[in-house]
This record gives structure tokens, sequence and C-alpha cells, in this order.
């Protein structure tokens, strides 16, 4: 016999779990078509060639060999599959195979697992769920998909505070600021620098700026003001007062700022306080070239970004027409981890079941059955019990399940039982139905419930 | 640059096939809940041992490497991980692994992508969603499990035709009647007759009667009685007196008899017409033990079965707890693809837009966004034109897509155009809805919309 142990990084949830990630995945989806975005799924495979064009996540990829294979019957072009570690990297393939039979600005969501092969940790797994949103345009992409894009997943959240999930903060910088600003400081390294002012977090300040000096070829002057440009946070134009008082002014970074004052603007509107300008995030921005997202839930920093993303000036391009593109890709399996692990959303129930029809003996289960499929007819979820056992035992069966009613069925009268208030009272079953909070299992933050 | 094509086996849907697939998708998962079985999912992959224990579909399994490990630092741990080829596997693994947090009987479904290495061809994929209902008990399991699986099916598939899919047709036979008949005639390779039998459709009567003769130790007289028996349908009792007339009677055979006929009229009065008795089904009859479920979409026949099971005593064993279990899985692509490329069903649009909200200039698309976000709030699904071009370009970016909706936004009034019938009215977006039809995409019959 095969042993059974789970496999560290590939989580799976029991059915009051699942039931909590399912309701979060339908708000998230909800609010994505709200917004018309068009749900596609693409394959679960690329030829790796395409998933390793990206270079850093290379070593992550899991290579795809039929076990036949092995056998001398291998084929070359099966060689070459891999699991897709993201849903950009499809999509953008998915753009090309399909432009002729798209409409852009093409409006998308796609919401599928991943892998990636990284060492399992909390809130980092091998097999988790991502659910994107990306704006595609064939040659052009207009600045306000930078705001629509980050305004969704604030609805979305704000949509997901129903279930329990904590406010969000949705932190923004803008490629062209850091760029600009570097560039005018006179640093030509931006990357470089991009990725040691990512590590402000994990080292601090004093070490970055020693990595600036060592590392990006920084005087101790450019340093500190690479560390003034991060520590600047803000909802309004005052950012942008902020930038130009360090004393440098590029082009670039003057559309930098209008871009990003302009989106924080634009969602305050929308979404009041849920974005954030913050020109420390670099993480990302050395692939985007606009504006690039990070998001926090409130109370729980240390999770890190639970939905991150940015603008690409190339998203794809087939060699004629080059696709910008703009998303953010929401972590699932992340959010909903902390959810059951923090008991912070709770399933009312772990069975679709609102009503348990009680079978009086075994003659009688036609009978039984035709009360379920009545109620079924209504849009009320019903199953009948496994066995004529005692009635005390067939509640019991309900109980454990957290079904709220069961039903008794009669010759001449029915009747039903709210088995946590006890109240009994005669029904039709083609007329009852059950109050409308207890017809589907509901998800609600845990402490309303305790 | 990456050259981009189509992988053979791994289908892909366009937005308005995959909003077909929702549909379907939705319509399976839905009435799954009605009837009270709970959503789980699993992880992609499983140990190789644990796939390969089945033993016959070895060959069409997936193996995963991290590609990492080519460069020395392989954990042996996961050399052993392939895809799983079907959901059957994994659920008995989860079973087991969870069986101490499950209420038993245990009715859980399960929609997800499975992977098979197999040659594609028409209606055969190597990626494929399968959409899976199985009831497991912990020791035992009541016969009329046997009668509620299918009957779901037929439910579900009796919805379905609001979406154009044609009627079905569950075959049902029963390993117990096969074994039985079997036996009584004298024949002992049981699995070797079946195999034989499972031939009738490819070769014929004349062929499977040789190969009964030569390879399974039969006589003239024992093919032809087992040609006999495969020749039976029926959906009353009538199929058990057609059987004894035949000759053959054992204990084993009389259980059998005794199921399918009861099987075939409890579903013939839930689900009229739906289930039929058929003798010939023997295809998974060698690991089935109980009932076994073929169903084939009227009018398809050559499409093969889209939706297939039966029960088997041990599901999962741990040693000290057998877990029987009786489950069918839809295969939701070799079904979607047919509806697809048959032109049998249609989405009313491939965007869930229902009102485009133009945009009189860009100063103004603050105006427009609010119009959005007043729609989107009562449940409309809105977007916002891309940019500020002349109203009739923005009204053709909506016909394109299908959006039957476009909205003006004034200072003092709004109006609010049904671009098919160029009707356009005064409407105010904290009140006006459009007809409950075009609220969403609807998937109908190709037929009904041409």
């Amino acid at each position: 016999m095969v042993r059974i142990s789970p496999l560290s990084g590939f989580p799976e949830w029991l059915p009051e779990g699942r039931a909590v990630e399912r309701a979060v995945l339908e708000t998230i989806q909800h609010t994505f078509e709200l917004h018309g975005f068009a749900g596609i799924a693409t394959r679960a495979v690329e030829p790796i060639e395409q998933l390793l064009s990206k270079g850093e996540t290379s070593k992550e990829v899991y290579v795809l060999r039929r076990l036949q294979a092995e056998e001398g019957e291998e084929g070359a072009s099966e060689k070459s599959l891999g699991l897709h570690f993201d849903l950009t990297v499809p999509f953008a393939r998915y753009v090309l195979e399909n432009a002729g039979r798209l409409a852009f600005p093409f409006k998308r969501y796609q919401i599928q697992s991943v892998w990636r092969g990284e060492r399992p940790q909390e809130g980092r797994f091998r097999e988790f769920t991502q659910a994107d949103i990306d704006i595609v345009g064939d040659g052009t992409l207009p600045f306000h998909a930078e705001v629509e894009v980050p305004v969704v997943i604030a609805e979305v959240f704000a949509r997901l505070a129903q279930l329990g999930v904590p406010p969000v903060r949705i932190h923004v910088n803008n490629r062209k600021v850091a760029q600009g600003f570097y560039e005018g400081l006179g640093l030509s390294d931006v990357d470089g620098v991009l990725r040691s002012i990512d590590k402000l977090d994990k080292i601090g300040p004093e070490r970055v700026s020693a990595l600036l000096q060592e590392q990006n070829g920084a005087s101790a002057e450019q340093a500190q003001a690479c560390l003034d440009l991060a520590a600047i946070t803000g909802t309004d134009a005052g950012i942008a007062d902020r930038v130009l008082e360090l004393g440098v002014r590029t082009p670039l970074l003057d559309e930098g700022l209008d871009e990003l004052v302009r989106l924080v603007e634009a969602a305050g509107r929308r979404v009041p306080g849920a974005v954030v300008a913050d020109l420390k995030i670099a993480r990302g921005l050395d692939y985007y070239t606009g504006s690039v997202y990070e998001t926090t839930l409130v109370g729980h920093e240390q999770l890190g970004s639970i939905c991150s993303g940015g603008r690409y000036d190339s998203l794809a391009s087939d060699g004629r027409t080059t696709y910008p593109g703009v998303g953010m890709s929401i972590g699932v399996t992340r959010l909903v981890s902390r959810l059951l692990s923090a008991d912070i959303a709770r399933a009312s129930r772990p069975v679709p079941t609102a009503v348990l029809v009680a079978v009086t003996d075994d003659e009688s289960r036609p009978a039984s059955d035709a009360v379920a499929a009545l109620l079924r007819g209504r849009g009320i979820p019903a199953d009948v019990a496994p066995s004529a056992a005692k009635f005390g035992k067939q509640i019991k069966f309900a109980d454990r399940r957290g079904i709220p009613y069961v039903w008794f069925p009669g010759d001449e009268a029915h009747q039903v039982k709210d088995i946590r208030s006890g109240d009994q009272i005669s029904a039709d079953p083609a007329l009852w139905s059950p109050p409308e909070e207890d017809l589907w299992p509901r998800v609600t933050a845990a402490m309303e419930r305790s």
C-alpha cells in the first residue's frame, strides 16, 4: 500500500476550507465581470523556451516528460513542455496566437493554477491559484488603463470585506519616476539601484546606502538622495512636490510623476483610501515600464504582496505589432491560506445542503426522493438521509454537516424542523423555502459567528 | 522570438467559446450542489507510485521534474511526482488522508484539469477538464447510491438542454450480472470474456464469437450465449426475464439482475428515458464491482462516452477501513469541444459587458466612470469606452463585442441606446436596468439564434 502524506507546497483544503476559497473566487470573478473583463483559460503547459524567455524564473519551472518516453518512444517536440509559472506568459502567447480574432483593447481575466518549484514556506507554494486581470492594446494602450486595473482590484477587496477579508493597501510606483530620478542624479545602473532599494525592508537604509555605494556606483550623497526618494509616500500631488524638492529634474521623471499623481488622484476619487504612492516599491520595476503595483493586507503585511502587477510597454510582440499591457495578479492561495490558518473567514457549513429529507423506512425512500426533487426544482439544495435509521440519528447526520433543516415526509402532512432552534412546523415541499440566509452556505468573518 | 503555435491535444477557446464552457461548468456545479455534493479541489500532482497503482494507464502519465534539478540539486522525493490522469485516484488519496475529518457517507464533486500523454484525436485530449461526483462510505455504502449518481448526471444533462446540449442516454450494466452469467455458463476467464465483448461495436458479433472461442475458452454455444446476453437492453424487469431465458442461473447473477432492475426502474421513475440497461457495456467492468455507467450524446454516439463511472467496493483502503465508492465523471472538454466544433451552443456575446458607457471628451472620462460605477453597484456589468472617439466609433466598439447598450452621459439627462434596434431613451443610471435576458451573456442552442 502506498503511504499517504501531504506534499509540502501543494496545499489542499477540507470541504469547509474549499467553501471559503470558492466564495473568494466567486467574488473575484463577479467583480472582474462587472467591469467587463472576459474570462479565458489557457493550457497548463507552454514550450520550455517560452517559459524561459523571461530568464530569472527559469529555475522554478517544472518540466514535463511522458513516462512512456523513457521507454524509447520519446517525441522530440514533447521534451520541451513545462508547467506555466504565472498566467502572464501564457496570456501573452494567447494574444499573439489569436490576435486576429480578438477585439482590442482586450480585457481578460483568468483564474488558474500555476506551478513553481520553489522551496515552500509560509505563504509560498509550489502549486497555487492566481486570479489575473490584464488590459492589452494593439500598438497603443491609454494611460487610464493603468488606473482601471488597481481600481478593479480595490473593488474586489472591498467586496471581499463581506467575507471577513481585511482591507488592503495598494502601493504604487512608476518605473519612469525611478529611472528618471536615478538618471537625473547621474546613476546609470538603474536596475542595480532598484535591486538595492528593493532590500530596504529587509536590511534597512544604512546597509542599502552601503550597497548603493559599493555596487551601484553611487556617492554618499547620491545614495542618500535615492533613500530620500524611497521614503516618499502619499495620495495626491504633494508627492510630486516632495520629489522635486530633492533637486533632480528630467523629462522622464516629470512624465512619471505626472502619471503617478494622476493614478493616485483618480484612484482616490474612485476607491478612497485604497491606493497609495510608495516610492520604495522597486520589485518588478526592472521589467515593468510604467505603473507598478503591490498590495498588502492590512494587519498581515508580513505575508508579503497578495496582488502585484504593472504595465509592460511590450507584453507581447509578433515583430509587426507590439501589444502593451497592464495587469495585476491576485495570489488567491496565499490569501485563502491566511484566511483559513488565522481563522479569519468561515463557511456556515461544509456542504451545500440546506435540507436533509429524512427516510421513514426503506420502502418509503422514493417518497423522500420525491420531496428532495421538489425542493431542488425550486432551487433549494436538498439531500436524502442515507439510511432509514431512527430519526434522532438522522438529525445527528444533519447536525454533523451543519445542515440546518430536517424534513419529515408524511402521507398527508409534512413537517420541517430547524434543528438549531428545535422549531418544527408543517410544510408543503412545493411551497416552503428556508430563509434566504440559510439557502446556501455563507462565508463570513469568523468573529461574527463566535 | 519564440514561434507561436497551438499544441495538439491542449485545447483552448476564444472568449466566446470559453463563455460556453463556463455556462456548462456552472450548470454542472449548480446541479451537483443542489444534490448536496460538497466541492473539493486536489493538487494536480500525485506521487508516481500512487498514479501507477492502477497499472494500465501508466504509459499516459506526465512526470514532473524541476528544471533546476538538472543542475544537481535534485531532491529524491521530487523525482516521483506526476500529473493526475483522472480525479478518482487523487480523491481516493484525499479520503484516506482526511478520513478522520470527513463525515461519511461523503458526497463530493470535483471539477479540474487532468492530463494524459495519449495520442490526441477527435474528442481525445492531453489536457482536459473532468467534472466528477462520487459518494464514498466508510465500510459500507448502500445500493441506492448507485441509483443516485446516474440520476444526478441525468439531471445535469436535462438542465444542459437549455444551453442546446442534446439529450443523453446513460447505458448501465452490472459487473455481477456479467460475472455471474459467465461463471454460471462455465467460463472462468471473466475479465478475458469482458475484453472480447468490449470489442463488439468495433469488430461485430462474428469476430467476437471467434475471439471468445480462441482466447477465452468458450465453446460455440457458450460464445453465442455471451453474445445473446450482450444483446439485451431494456428499462424494466423484462431484462431479468430475458437473461434468465438464456438458461443460466447463479446467486451472483440473481443479485446483479436484482440491482440492475432496481437501478433502471428507480431511474425510470426519477429521470424518465435517461437510463437504460445495456448488457454489452463491458468497459470498466474489470475494475468496477457493481453498477457501471456509460453515457452517449444522442446523435453524437461516435464521440464515445461523455460520462462514465461505476461502483468500487474498495475505492480506497488504509488497511483498517475499506471505503466503497460510486461515481461518474463528465468529460467536459470532450463535450464542449463538440458543442463548439458542431456549432451546437453559442454565447450571446464574448464579453460580460451589458452597457458600454461612452466618453464625450477626455476631460469628462470621470463622469463616464461614475455612470459605470453606478451601474455596476446595481449589478449591471458595464465598461467605459477606451477613447473619446466619435460616438459612431464608440458604438462600433460595442457592436464588435456584442455589447447591447451604449450609454451617453449628459450633464442633466443621460441617454441609453439599444444598438440592435437603434432605440434611444432618456435614463437615470441609478434606476435604469437592461431587460433580464440582456444582463449577462446567455448561452443557447445555436439554432435558436440563427
